[in-house]
């Protein structure tokens, strides 16, 4: 048994398949000087294969993941026409006569160097990407074969030392059991798209470096993907007890599915909305068949990233139109554009900062930018004729930002009237409250929207001062610190007496030990991934209001986070 | 006239020196193999000379500036010894047969084009770095002679292109009156070490690029350091003008003076105490000329800073002890360790961080490395003996942190009784309130601790999610945002009525405009860089806490940081 990180949830038992790594032959003969326009027709021969593979991935991919995961290849393909890149192997080629594909293979090498010398994630990351690309050139230029994967027929575990996207990108998701690699974080694009593939991953083994490689093609496996557990050749009892938990997995999927369309009501009669936080149409499609009762979060920004440029507002328009018209009257929160801090696009020249979580992002982009503002605020009102749109603003730290906003919007209504395109004139506007100083001022905020959302991740960051991807001090974030108990009870509490409708879409919401908070607090709405939604409702339906204020009541008077996870673990244990 | 941006006060009237730009000549002979041996003796003579002269400017500047602005010629030095860089020269020189020069020559163009083209601040300024070391290095193997700045006895203004801190660092203060270069920051190294030596300098002149250089040397040039002006060949009553500024100035300065013994008693009698920020012997001279109550915040990061390594008990309670000596039974609150963030230690190997003020840093790195923290606290229980020392904790976010500091602090005691040392058993001890969480729990944590100190800036960048050194969204910085007052009442309140006592030490605290709200709180210290005591003294002279109050509530009513700023505007008027 060997240790490791579960990157992607679900159990996988089979046969392993090793990935061979690539290694290449090379010349060492000089070209000759006639042959030196044969040589740089083979390079952007190369070039031209290359990128054509990968636009092709691309758009493979993007049916099966969603265009979020696939912007990976944008920069792939930017780096076959970086001109770093490209003048050090073309110059490698003219002035010192070298075949394309060695001159490909030291510009490679050089460039991975070089980036790994600054000691940086993000630098590693692109080093990554650069041997990524600069191997699949190399493919073409050697005419070596892509590598076969056992066929079709007999699925398997796939073993790797690294994986890249694209290599993950050519694997049939019906075949993969599930992915062992001996690197990798939980962070790579390699895991994302595992998860989102829905295939169990195990990454960063625990093997000491000049032991021999444990792995061997044909050898029995079984892996934890959320454990981060990895059996080679396991005993028959650990077969047993492994299939045993994948049939519990599969089990609880299809009682919880009984749940979709049930009241979300607690014995004592609470009811609480459950919508769903979504950024895509696949994901309203998971969300609409665990019974969301709307969506609470539509993330817009993924509408920004599938993309060489802004998107116009027609086709922001019929986007929104289309999820709206979905929902079928069921209420749509839109979040305006959020992007800055760990969210970027391709098109868009965001500063580079030393702190992006607290620098230029969201709001603070959106009201700078009032171009972009306007053309998203038009498409979301317009689509408000079609269903029960909101529009929420993130990152709200004033009254004055609100105002700014809420003018803009106004403005916006103004046109459209004039230009007599309908839209519904009390559409709602509501904001994140994800700041502490919006908690600060909560009371004065409810007195300028109609409802709250706490966003619960950036809250508890900035509280904290916590990074939670930040490994070092990541134990340190806590939702349920007790200075973030009182700010939930401050936030809930202005809103209650202002009068307006508040709401969680935090990961905390989709929390089950957090369920009695909410429910003590008695806020409005929890909004969530759709894959979590049946199980919190399987949870309320079995938790009372009135015990809930008991704890709630219990949690606030305890001084340190231990005591408060205490007290949860032993309400958790009684509820269950 | 042509503005800038003001990056170090003051204003200076005087002749311009315009300082020409490094330029070689290069050989372009390739040198013959059985010179090779001849050319690395030139090479390493070239380095040994470079480093003698950094480690000279080092010292000679330490005492001028203090220890912290020289820690850019560690960069320097390590440089030179860095292995990607010498390798490269050194392979150019053996395996191309270049020249030295021509071999560093190429070497700094590749590296700086290299970070440049990384389009990354701190990778910029690493280019800079390479730059400016590799032409010291170039100067020496070039034989080129050291730039002749006009002689001693007519101070200049000088004019660059850009600065590097070693040039900065040959300039005598008494002759150069200012500077001003046309590209650079006010957060450069350069700018740091100007603003230490007390040279008003103005940088990032507003100049077309296409133009025609606008200055020569000799002409009459006025600058203004804080307001970012630069006037050439000003006319009579603009020399007049700026005359009189500099002569007010001067007036002002001696005035101050006067307050140096004063009682700081407000004209109703409430007292505050004004004490010092320092973080060394030299400041500490300044704060007690100025009449300092004692040091509010002894930063002992700059002790770790000025070194190869971790100091040393000894080392560390020399300094505390001298510290608290020389204050003679004045308080000194030493605070522990505060690196991380903007922070760094070279010989300390703290990780990369996407967002570093929400990482690893201040007491979360003690209470992980606890021998680093157990040796500071030894030190600084050990100078307890010589004066009236207090600890505080930097950055807490809960009472576990204060709990689990203070654990050890008591074993720190029982040890040293073990041995025989004395100290101050009862010794005080108090965290810093820089965490929106802090804020929070102040009432909990008020009864871990003897005090607090009020660190408003990372409070208010926290707090709005801001990081004031980010260009883009510096404008949001905003200690007079609603949601902060709030803040500041919360803590005092907390304070006040567990019966400790309470202190600010951010930047907010020699803000005159934010005198009347300390007043109106009933904070009992303020602490603040030695140079703004008087300054804020003598407007405590004139402030009524009675009037603080009544203004402090008002400011509470206001909903926006406009209203705010449009009251303390007014009440400043009326004050002057």
């Amino acid at each position: 048994m060997i240790n490791g990180i579960g990157a992607s949830p679900g159990i996988a038992i089979g046969k392993s398949f090793v990935l061979p790594n690539w290694e290449w032959e090379m010349t060492d003969q000089k070209i000759d000087v006639a042959d030196l326009a044969r040589e740089f027709d083979r390079l952007y021969e190369g070039i031209r294969t290359s990128k054509f593979e990968i636009e092709q991935m691309k758009d493979e991919l993007r049916e099966v993941v969603g265009p979020a995961e696939t912007t990976i290849f944008d920069a792939h393909l930017a780096i076959l026409d970086d001109p770093a890149f490209m003048n050090e192997i073309q110059g490698m080629i003219q002035r010192q006569y070298k075949a394309a594909e060695v001159a490909v293979k030291e510009a490679i090498d050089h460039f991975v160097a070089m980036f790994d010398l600054l000691d940086d994630e993000y630098m590693k990351e692109r080093a990554l990407d650069i041997k990524d690309v600069g191997n699949r050139l190399l493919k073409h230029l050697l005419g070596a074969p892509e590598i076969t994967l056992p066929s079709d027929t007999q699925p398997f575990i796939l073993v790797a030392k690294e994986l890249s996207p694209s290599q993950l990108a050519h694997l049939n998701p019906q075949h993969v059991l599930g992915i062992v690699t001996l690197s990798g974080s939980t962070t790579s694009h390699s895991a994302i798209m595992a998860r989102a593939l829905g295939i169990p991953l195990v990454v960063g083994l625990d093997i000491d470096d000049t032991q021999e490689d444990p792995f061997q093609t044909g050898e029995m496996l079984v892996i934890d993907g959320s454990e981060g557990i990895v059996i080679i050749d396991p005993a028959s009892e650990e077969v047993d007890h492994y299939s045993e938990l994948q049939k519990q997995e599969r089990e609880d999927r299809q009682r919880l599915r009984g749940f979709a369309n049930v009241q979300p009501v607690t014995p004592d009669g609470k009811k609480l909305e459950l919508a769903a936080n979504i950024s895509s149409m696949k994901e309203l499609e998971v969300a609409l068949s665990s019974g969301a009762h709307g969506v609470g979060l539509f993330r817009t920004e993924f509408l920004y990233m599938d993309r060489q440029r802004f998107p116009r507002e027609d086709e922001q328009f019929d986007v929104y139109r289309s999820v709206a018209e979905r929902l079928d009257g069921k209420p749509l929160i839109i979040r305006t554009l959020d992007v800055g801090g760990d969210k970027h696009l391709d098109y868009f020249d965001l500063p580079e900062e030393d702190n992006p979580f607290l620098g230029y992002r969201a709001i603070r982009i959106s009201l700078d930018r009032t171009d972009l503002f306007k053309t998203q605020l038009r498409a979301i009102v317009r689509a408000s004729h079609y269903g029960q749109v909101k529009i929420m603003y993130p990152l709200i730290s004033s009254v004055e930002e609100v105002r700014a906003a809420n003018r803009l919007l106004k403005e916006v209504m103004r046109e459209l009237q004039e230009e007599g395109i309908p839209f519904d004139e009390a559409l709602q506007t509501g904001i994140m409250i994800e700041l502490p100083a919006a908690v600060q001022i909560a009371d004065l905020l409810a007195e300028e929207v109609d409802f709250f959302s706490i966003g619960t991740n950036d809250l508890v960051q900035f509280t904290l001062a916590v990074d939670r991807m930040n490994e070092q001090i990541s134990y340190m974030y806590d939702p349920f610190h007790p200075a973030i108990l009182r700010m939930l009870r401050t936030t809930v509490e202005a809103a209650k007496s202002k009068g307006i409708k508040v709401g969680v879409c935090g990961e905390m919401a989709s929390d089950l030990s957090a369920l009695p908070i909410w429910l003590a607090l008695d806020v409005d709405e929890l909004s969530m991934s759709g894959h979590a939604i049946l199980e919190l409702k399987e949870r309320l339906l079995h938790t009372c209001q009135n015990e809930s204020r008991e704890l709630f009541a219990d949690l606030l008077r305890c001084r340190t986070s231990v005591d408060i996870h205490d007290k949860l673990k032993a309400y958790d244990a009684s509820v269950q």
